[in-house]
């Protein structure tokens, strides 16, 4: 008996338990990171906004000139049946294309090689556990590194490779914090491991524009705030400004709407969760419900 | 029966043939290229520099905060009989560790993974086809990207992370060119998939310092330099003294000295190889088979 309840994985065709699904070892996904890949959540039986994370995830296989086989349908069509077949009704559901091996004997042309596709669920991942997210996280700023910048691995195209974050990661959890935040070279407020983070000025709140992912919570958490009357805005963030917001918050595919209490050495919203960031969580957990944005799954 | 003579690899105490050597899609190693590494050449039936290979790969190691089960010794024995299984006389050899896949539900943290380590090998790869490397091979500088920066993630540690290279073969293969080089944010020399870069201004061999793998074979090249009586240097190297260079050649563990007959618009050594990058050629091929370098392995 196969248990997929712990995770499932497509894999050539096949459902198979996420701890069979192994990517092969030469595979570029793995010798160079060539993977493009997207995640979408699944809440009480529903995918959220499929279409939105479809439409960028078919866009990061073009921008890395992959050829995999599958068209927008298909990948929808092996989501319904992977994450139906695992059971799961609160999911993180990982599309995943990689450059593949390459066939040719001796050759290092990215061109020679078999792309191809596959996906896995898992049970729903917050980034943040639940209860410190209610509370107000806290935020480490990476001191050793900063954010790989975009004239070297574009952000917007959804991407593994994750060692700047984790060597945030490492300081942040050494010094207690829940997870960490990165800068770009230049000093402005990037993103963090699976976030954006966003500013609230009063009746605004602004986030990143440029060398960060271009997340669809962070769209969505857009679309929230305009629906609340507020004035939004993605431009540049210097640090300097991110520590004189009122409210902090970060938005992920992981958790939603995620209140930070303390970024680094700074406390905001008197050490807990601000008010304009607390509406907008359960507003998130509000529209992941509304019909307009599901996809119900026929488990 | 298994044939292990395309490639085999060492998986959790078994050896098998390297198409059923898988990665979890879910190790840290997949999702966070959180994987540390390194490259040995066999040679003729033997290692080539092996204790400079494992000095770096531990290192690689400590610097990522990973604990593999296997120490120095282990590690080389290991790589023993994997290649002795293969029956491979001429192989590229790496030795990997990952991060492994987070067994604590919910976790972010990287401390919380199970690290562990595989191996594998093939035959032998030359980074440029041999007959181009004789010629005089083709280089391209990558226009769209640069190389990821020191200070995002750390070069000297040897990292899978390779979508800047990607974007640049990309652009070398669609012009014609064998392979790409890397500038840095600052307009300098880096290094290209796979090799570093040498510049020969009379009898003295020039290699950028920083930002770069600090590779075996760089090491080889300099000492077999230093060994010819020419003088060595290791600085930042920008482009345009590298244009005005007697000579260029690449160095790499996958093919040794390869000579540059063009780097982008500029030609060398009249379109062909330079008297000196094909002397250290030779002379990496002879150090291959000294038994001062050489670990022979009991097939």
């Amino acid at each position: 008996m196969n248990d997929l309840s712990k995770g499932a994985a497509w894999m050539q065709g096949r459902i198979v338990p996420i701890t069979e699904a192994g990517l092969n070892v030469t595979d570029w996904g793995v010798t160079h990171s060539d993977i493009g890949y997207d995640v979408v959540p699944v809440w009480k039986g529903g995918f959220f906004r499929l279409e939105a994370y479809l439409d960028r995830f078919m866009a990061s296989i073009r921008a890395l000139r992959m050829e995999i086989g599958q068209d927008r349908d298909s990948v929808a069509a092996i989501l319904h049946q992977m994450v139906a077949a695992s059971g799961l009704r609160d999911s993180y559901v990982a599309m995943v294309a990689a450059r593949g091996r390459n066939p040719v004997p001796g050759s290092r042309d990215p061109r020679d090689c078999d792309n191809h596709f596959y996906a896995w669920c898992v049970p729903y991942v917050h980034i943040v556990k639940p209860d410190a997210a209610e509370r107000g996280t806290s935020v480490w700023i990476a001191k050793s590194v900063r954010r790989i910048p975009k004239d070297s691995v574009d952000p917007t195209v959804k991407n593994y490779h994750w060692g700047d974050f984790t060597s945030g990661l490492f300081e942040a959890k050494e010094n207690g914090f829940e997870t960490t935040l990165l800068l770009d070279h230049a000093g402005n407020v990037a993103e963090g491991p699976g976030f954006n983070l966003f500013a609230v000025f009063g009746d605004r709140v602004v986030t990143p524009d440029a060398g960060v992912l271009h997340g669809i919570t962070r769209r969505t958490v857009l679309e929230m705030a305009d629906a609340r009357g507020m004035d939004t805005e993605c431009c540049p963030l210097p640090l300097e400004e991110c520590l004189a917001a009122d409210e902090l918050f970060l938005s992920s595919s992981g958790g939603g709407v995620i209140p930070v209490a303390r970024l680094d050495q700074t406390y905001f919203s008197n050490a807990s969760a601000g008010p304009v960031a607390r509406q907008l969580r359960a507003d998130y957990f509000d529209w992941l419900q509304q019909d307009r944005f599901r996809t119900e799954i026929m488990y």
